[in-house]
């Protein structure tokens, strides 16, 4: 059975999450729903990762068996026409080997995290990134990142219900990006590694706005994190400023690819 | 009287346009019920730019008389607390002269326009940019774009039922930015004068859309130009991807301020 890889972009506002559950609507049963409408021998399918209630993705990635062989572009199209009017779409798509798979063969994560701050409320990108009112200090919140980098127990940092048999993650990326808008900065946070514990950005994140206001110092992380304890966190913040950005593999299988159609450099389509 | 200036950004969706109407709800109603609250002396407000149904805001300006002296930073919040639940947010506020007008003292109007060409539907901004699946040519764009520059009779470019006792203008500024996204394209189109006719930057972007595509010649965009005909028009594209971005006055009212307060050069609150 040849194997397709799609590349999936969505808005986790509407969702349960990624994950299929029985009560709830998610992304993937989205998903399955519409590629079952094309073939209906499709019984479930893999992705990189299994983003929260309220998540966003730009980046995410899953693979799936198909009966038929399909050609990449005919196969995102007729998703993108099925998934309607989720707000959920097939960015990219391609034949992969049996041996491509979403979530174990994939070698580092890239999440971001948007967080605005000003006076007044959202209007153009209410329930897509974090708002606080009050004004944020960068380079303290990113000295206080540093100490995040590298292999850690990150027990401090995950869900006290996530399940992975260990603590021990290596985090290869917490850069604090200060973004000054027309009338508010925002502050965007790129966050890298092979995998993530459960709730491990937005623990990250809530525990570094604390910094960026002030209410804690940048080595009180440091402290926070040799504490492995659920206990001294900062605050878990909401989800709706995350975004799975990127997932990459040995092998980028959408490489030159755009929509499942090949493009030239200029990124015209050939 | 006291005479302040407000900045206003809004999502243009849920409103017929800026204007005070009887039957459809305006951003003027809006921000006048807003200020009544506090005010009930306030009878009208004026405004730089009479956007249209649908369009966007994130600089408009308007001013209003108020029979007390406020802080602007509480004028700011009062407003911002009776304005919700509307996405209408007064980003900025200022005490300026008697002398002050919205309208007429403005010197420079400045519009963006945001078009994203992919194939999948918009997931995240969906009633914010105008969405295409086909390819454009920024190159070609922007060599039609560059007849209109200049001073001209722009009657081919304004709407039958625009107003303006002449249709001579001054075009400053026409250009097209090309931003390649994660999986799609962005075009955004940066235009500005000290005035502009009814659906001018709409007829703009919808002929230059045409050339985008091929079916237009950039030199049909002169031919249309000296046609000094509406006929001579392509489409007049959809309202959801233009925002009056920024106006402009001898003395900018809102210099170093940011939501009524004063600010340091490094953004942070003084």
């Amino acid at each position: 059975m040849p194997r397709y890889a799609l590349k999936i972009e969505y808005n986790g506002a509407p969702f349960s999450g990624w994950q299929r559950q029985k009560e709830h609507p998610s992304v993937q049963q989205a998903v399955e729903e519409a590629l079952q409408k094309l073939d209906r021998s499709v019984t479930g399918i893999a992705a990189a990762g299994r983003t929260d209630t309220g998540v966003h993705a730009t980046g995410q990635v899953a693979h799936v068996d198909m009966a038929a062989t399909w050609e990449p572009f005919r196969l995102a199209e007729a998703l993108i026409y099925h998934l309607k009017p989720n707000p959920v779409a097939i960015v990219n798509a391609a034949e992969v080997d049996e041996e491509f798979h979403a979530r174990f063969s994939a070698i580092e994560r890239r999440y971001l995290f948007r967080l605005i701050s000003r006076r007044a409320p959202m209007t153009f990108d209410k329930g897509t990134v974090w708002h606080v009112r009050h004004e944020l200090d960068a380079d303290a919140m990113q000295e206080g990142a540093n100490f995040l980098l590298g292999r850690h127990d990150f027990t401090t940092f995950r869900s006290t219900i996530c399940q992975a048999p260990s603590p021990l993650r290596t985090l290869d990326e917490l850069r604090v990006e200060r973004i000054e808008l027309q009338d508010a900065t925002e502050f965007r946070f790129h966050v890298r590694a092979r995998a993530f514990l459960h709730n491990q950005v937005r623990s990250f994140v809530g525990t570094l706005e604390r910094v960026g206001a002030g209410s804690w110092q940048p080595e009180d992380v440091a402290a926070a994190l040799e504490a492995k304890d659920r206990a001294a966190c900062g605050p878990v913040c909401p989800p709706h400023g995350l975004y799975l950005a990127e997932v990459k593999y040995p092998q980028d299988p959408f490489k030159g690819m755009r929509g499942g159609e090949p493009i030239d450099h200029e990124g015209t389509e050939a």
